[in-house]
């Protein structure tokens, strides 16, 4: 259990506070917190919080979103992370999730370059604020307006264009990647390349109905995760599982109740 | 317009007959039947019907779905594709279009490997009928029921597994794979292998609402048909563009101003 975490917006309804309670009070072992946790309030005290609750903190999401149309577009976008990094710092959070950005009609060539250099762009104030960057692939059904980057490859050429800097590294996600017939592989040198900086896991529902907001929870779909989490395990990652779901139909239903399902549907999977 | 040919399922509200008469008074060069379109017909006549209008029968939609959980299953879906075959030849259609399967829950190892052993049975009956079998690699977000063959690679991969048949060959759509940060190379080296047989184009519309029936017309996307388009002309493609649009909103209005709009797109992006 220990190695449970949970993103905050898998129980979206409940504040910052509720998360950090009810998690704690679950024997959840980490969370990651979104950004909109810490809007009005001090990501200090945030940290605090959750650090004297017993909690991990895993990671902020998420940074990214780096392309646009524009040169002030762009620009804009590495402010933000820029901001996002502070947030992690304050916040106590070792690792940024990236969501990297896509722009409608750009091509995903220009998108993927304009990554690249945003991350440039951001990776010295990383450093010095000793915050980890992890891009996160996204399912290539988003590569219209999310991420121009869709498989671990991808992500790797990415942080191999760019030097391979210890702070720059991969959130994988299995939602994403399951289906990439690279996975293992991906898998495997990702975390050769010292870059496997964080595991998701949640599940994909036949039929989904929503492209944002029907993920399942462990064991509602059709993800193989207990293998993808060996794999992952094998390349001598001890790092959480991050239960990260989006779902309207869990949103609406007790958050307790739900928290309930998440750490039942973990030990199945895993204990 | 010679090369422009559409599949009958765009114009789903049409009749057979409705479809070859509209599409030949509209100038379109082809036409690519679904297999509902055969219903309560004779394919031969349908054939004739379609070739006396001035139409190219393209193709056959469609074949595939060969796995199945039980060995009777996957029988059943080899039986149903030599009944697709012999309406194929009878209908006087050169190519069946396959949408491969995949079983929820079974990894996508094994249902590639009961497609290829699908693909395998069903071959000689193929090659006897004159019948060409063309792959379609499925957008990835169609591996949990629709197809374990999420890119042109793997279905490289396939028609080399299977000793690189004549009549075994790729359906590249547009929609499933311009993603595909391989995919210049991918179409190259199908054309290489003579194995390109077909080429269908759409677009992805942002948002898009719905997993199966919200595909947009060309020109309302993100897609770069027309560089993709360029692609495969270069490999030294001279076949149809297909129009293959699966749409809940196009399907609602009056279709004779929906092929309008459909050749009107065509006209924007190639003439």
């Amino acid at each position: 259990m220990r190695r449970l975490c949970i993103h905050t917006i898998t129980t979206k309804p409940w504040t910052t506070e509720e998360c950090i309670s009810r998690y704690a009070a679950a024997g959840v072992g980490g969370i990651t917190f979104w950004r909109y946790n810490l809007e009005g309030r001090n990501p200090a005290v945030v940290g605090k919080q959750a650090r004297e609750a017993g909690l991990d903190i895993v990671s902020l999401c998420r940074g990214g979103f780096f392309p646009a149309s524009s040169a002030e577009g762009r620009q804009k976008a590495i402010d933000d992370n820029r901001r996002c990094i502070e947030e992690a710092q304050a916040l106590g959070a070792p690792l940024i999730v990236l969501v990297c950005g896509a722009v409608p009609g750009q091509s995903l060539e220009e998108s993927r370059k304009q990554i690249a250099d945003g991350i440039a762009a951001v990776l010295p104030d990383a450093e010095a604020a000793g915050v980890k960057l992890g891009i996160e692939p996204l399912h290539p059904m988003y590569a219209d307006d999310r991420s121009a980057v869709n498989t671990m490859r991808q992500a790797n050429d990415i942080c191999d264009a760019l030097g391979s800097p210890d702070m720059l590294g991969i959130a994988a996600d299995v939602y994403h990647i399951w289906w990439d017939p690279e996975l293992q592989h991906q898998i495997e040198f990702t975390a050769a390349q010292k870059r496997l900086f964080a595991f998701h896991i949640c599940d994909w529902k036949t039929p989904t109905t929503d492209f944002l907001n029907d993920r399942g929870l462990m064991g509602e779909g059709c993800i193989p995760i207990r293998q993808i989490s060996d794999w992952v395990d094998a390349t001598g990652y001890k790092g959480p599982r991050e239960v990260e779901i989006f779902s309207h139909r869990y949103w609406a239903m007790d958050q307790d109740e739900y928290l309930g399902k998440i750490t039942e549907s973990y030990r199945q999977l895993y204990v």
